[in-house]
């Protein structure tokens, strides 16, 4: 795998078609169960697909995925940061129960940095280990983010094969006072980030090793004849953002745009290929992100189109998410659909999809979205969306209405040192600087006729009140009912970082790690 | 034509499959001169389209129609306020030049309101004018808005019928101190918004008559095998926006959402009797809107998806338009083409489809779009874009950069009343509530990177010095030449309002005018 870094694109791609051509004429796609692919992108934006409004239209191999499947404008993460919103995937269940919060603060997203001590809980009961029941054969391509110890890692975790990095390639690091990120190929280290997988001045072709990772792994299973679950995550448009050279300069937008360009120009080869292979009518693809676009980063961040703040926050910048379906001759082509719906229904729809019934020791917090996709029902609409920031339930949407109550962008402190989450914008009352509860008197918006979270529904109004004693019932039902997990992103400890990962010894690349020191991790935000 | 308003839905319909039948036999559509339809929305906002980023998805014929032909994303109005705007699509001149503006106060946006003493100036060769060289029969649907006293009107102007009205539908005034807005038929007027022709409680038929108006005038040009201009203005969603009573309650956003969903429901019949006449190919259509959308009424208002503030302002919110051309067989289906264009090349491209010089006797501000259009090249791609605010120059865009030359958003007086331009929006030094004057270090962006204006490129970067150079001749040049022409919008006068149209005796709705006394117009914006 390694080597492909090595393949020019001519030759990986007459080698694709050469392969797919051979696949074509003898591939039997019939009784066979549905192949599933989830592609997860890193911090891209609601509003960085053209179908979505990109003015730059960068992404024609998305726009078509769209025209031939489901959008699903409604579509929401878990959380608006990186590990929670993966977690809460994997394991069909909300951070504040699958434990990737912390309770070292109140109301703060936490994550996997390379200091984090925790990682998915063992209780927890991820979506390969369930498709094992049925011989699926499951690879994670990218980022991984739940935890990068060895026992919380991939393969411990249901998974078969891996390709990619536990944590973010934030980089480099001089390997003294902090290791640069390992990537894995399956259990062992392969290199790391800024050594072996280079990023130079944001160029870096790590997005065609994962292509090409994704498309063998497509390959081979389609050869062996088994079901496969692809969970496709590449990170080029999670800062520092890149591209490969034959993408850099090709977008308006300068590198963030290039990513977004190479990501949907590997999208379009792997629907390519499920078409090649004869395999797209028995493979569900969903392509979706796992937070809103990182509007601290400027013109390096995406886009969250008409909507207010970004990653980090929980207004609808930060936490709805560009959806597409794709399932040929089961998902109606150029379909949209309003249902609310989030990261953890991917869990139970695969499930479904799969024929395996859920786990039914625990509450799930997906659900089974197959009505809505190969139906195009709208009869799960009345099903809440719980917008949480670690600890804390800061907002709830039923229908179209949106109830905050709490409001918080970031603190004074942090906003003085010009960190700004929602930058350009400005909702008195709405993006605070402060944490404000407003649990006896919520923040009401109709994302209807006000996507951008703009214009408070006025509490002396008859719609303020109907729609609070709508509202009332369900919070409290939830919070009553609510048992969170053991919090997982409390502690941090310099020695539990990326020193020596196993394959190291092989590479002679291992670190030695300083002595265990744990501290409560800082989140400030 | 006006008991069209009596017809149902269904009864209509049939008509119209009954007739579109006859005629798909008996047409021959060869060797004709190409028909033009110019489709003209009213505050319609860049991101109120589907296809251009609405979470709603309101506009599946628009969707469509951009599927069919080419999507332009940075397509322009030549002035933030509807009257300037329309004037210099029919005279292929900025406003500045055509007298659309005033210059009673420094930089602000005027239009036509009932008392305006001022129109269009007879020095001008409005566009029905030139396709006369060429037998073309044209005809004007909706909202004409270059002044209403009777030398000015649209059959004065080289159209040859019209059905709308003369100003914006404000009301309803009880026609003592102010008369309501008249309704023409052609050249005499057949009853006034709020009475013949109802808005009540934001429901109104009038986009169905403005359909039928222009479904009738394309059925009866095709029989008569004339080649015709169609500029089709509905104002539905210029506030107070209004539905007729199939499509109200239809969107997730309100009234807004309803009419926008009405409009696209007429834009999408106007497309299918085309094709069924078998003339889609021989019909240049152009879909765009006079201005950005009208934040100021928030949540009545549309969407400029990720543009700065809105109407009324040179930020992208005001000025960039939806805008998409359609035209089977010549233009390229499925086509994003990044010209720099706008609402004056409408008029220079229409002549040229039609075979027809452009006039050589006066600064036409339109270019030719055919090569874009028709063979999807970017030979156009360095010409400027010029945002004016009434007598002022605000800024200019070349390539992906936009220099602003001064900055304002509205006045603290006006805002400290609750008008606000940037509701929710605030770039510091940017979205000024002072007239900000950067004519020696003008604030950058770079629209690419940045298309909501959030982030001024640093003076001290070498980006800027380079991109400055480049501007400052070209906008020097600009200024050095231009001969503003006589400024039509400056004197007001209650006498000349609507009292007494044309027709006004045969309906017995003649008013008397109040004395004559002229005043300076105060335009606070």
């Amino acid at each position: 795998m390694l080597t492909m870094r090595g393949l020019s694109f001519s030759t990986s791609l007459s080698l694709f078609y050469v392969i797919s051509c051979f696949y074509l004429t003898n591939t039997v796609a019939t009784a066979r169960l549905p192949n599933i692919i989830i592609m997860l992108m890193d911090d891209m934006g609601w509003g960085d697909l053209g179908v979505l409004g990109q003015p730059s239209k960068e992404t024609p191999n998305l726009d078509a995925m769209a025209a031939q499947g489901m959008l699903l404008p409604n579509f929401y993460t878990a959380n608006p940061l990186c590990s929670p919103s993966r977690a809460a995937l994997l394991t069909g269940r909300l951070p504040v129960r699958n434990g990737f919060y912390t309770t070292n603060a109140h109301a703060r997203n936490a994550y996997t940095p390379q200091e984090i001590v925790g990682g998915i809980s063992k209780d927890e009961i991820l979506l390969p280990v369930m498709l094992k029941k049925k011989d699926y054969v499951s690879k994670i391509v990218g980022k991984w983010h739940l935890g990068h110890r060895p026992q919380y890692l991939p393969l411990k975790n249901g998974f078969d094969e891996w390709f990619g990095a536990p944590n973010c390639h934030f980089g480099p690091y001089n390997n003294t006072n902090r290791p640069n990120v390992p990537v894995y190929n399956n259990s062992e280290m392969v290199g790391r980030y800024y050594e072996e997988f280079e990023i130079n001045n944001a160029e870096s072709n790590l997005t065609q090793i994962y292509l090409q990772e994704g498309l063998d792994f497509i390959l081979r299973q389609t050869r062996a004849q088994k079901p496969f679950l692809l969970y496709w995550a590449p990170d080029a448009t999670h800062g520092p953002v890149y591209a490969s050279k034959r993408f850099i300069g090709k977008s308006q937008r300068g590198r963030y745009g290039d990513a977004v360009m190479e990501l949907d120009y590997g999208v379009g080869q792997i629907l390519l290929l499920l078409k090649s292979l004869g395999i797209d009518n028995n493979t569900f693809v969903f392509f979706t992100s796992d937070n809103g676009a990182a509007l601290i980063s400027g013109t390096q961040g995406g886009s969250n189109g008409p909507f207010l703040c970004g990653k980090e926050t929980t207004f609808e910048g930060g936490m709805r998410e560009p959806a597409i379906a794709w399932w040929p001759g089961h998902i109606k082509e150029s379909s949209v659909n309003f249902q609310l719906s989030n990261v953890m229904d991917l869990y139970t729809t695969s499930l479904a999809i799969a024929g395996i019934s859920a786990p039914g020791d625990r509450v799930l917090d997906g659900l089974d979205l197959t009505p809505v996709l190969l139906n195009n029902s709208s009869s799960l609409k009345d099903r809440p969306i719980y917008y949480y920031r670690g600890n804390e339930l800061m907002a709830v949407r039923l229908g179209q209405y949106k109830a905050h109550y709490w409001t918080w962008s970031n603190s004074w402190e942090q906003f003085k040192t010009g960190i700004n989450f929602c930058p350009g914008q400005e909702v008195p009352g709405v993006t605070t600087h402060d944490q404000m509860n407003h649990t006896l008197q919520p923040v009401i918006f109709h994302l209807g006729r006000d996507p951008g979270e703009k214009y408070p529904i006025s509490v002396l109004s008859k719609e303020y009140m109907d729609v609070l004693s709508t509202f009332t019932p369900i919070v409290q039902q939830h919070q009553k009912d609510l048992i969170p997990g053991v919090p997982q992103l409390n502690m941090c400890d310099l020695a539990v970082m990326n020193w020596a990962p196993e394959g190291c010894e092989k590479l002679g690349k291992c670190l030695k790690p300083p002595d265990s020191k744990p501290w409560k991790c800082f989140w400030p935000h």
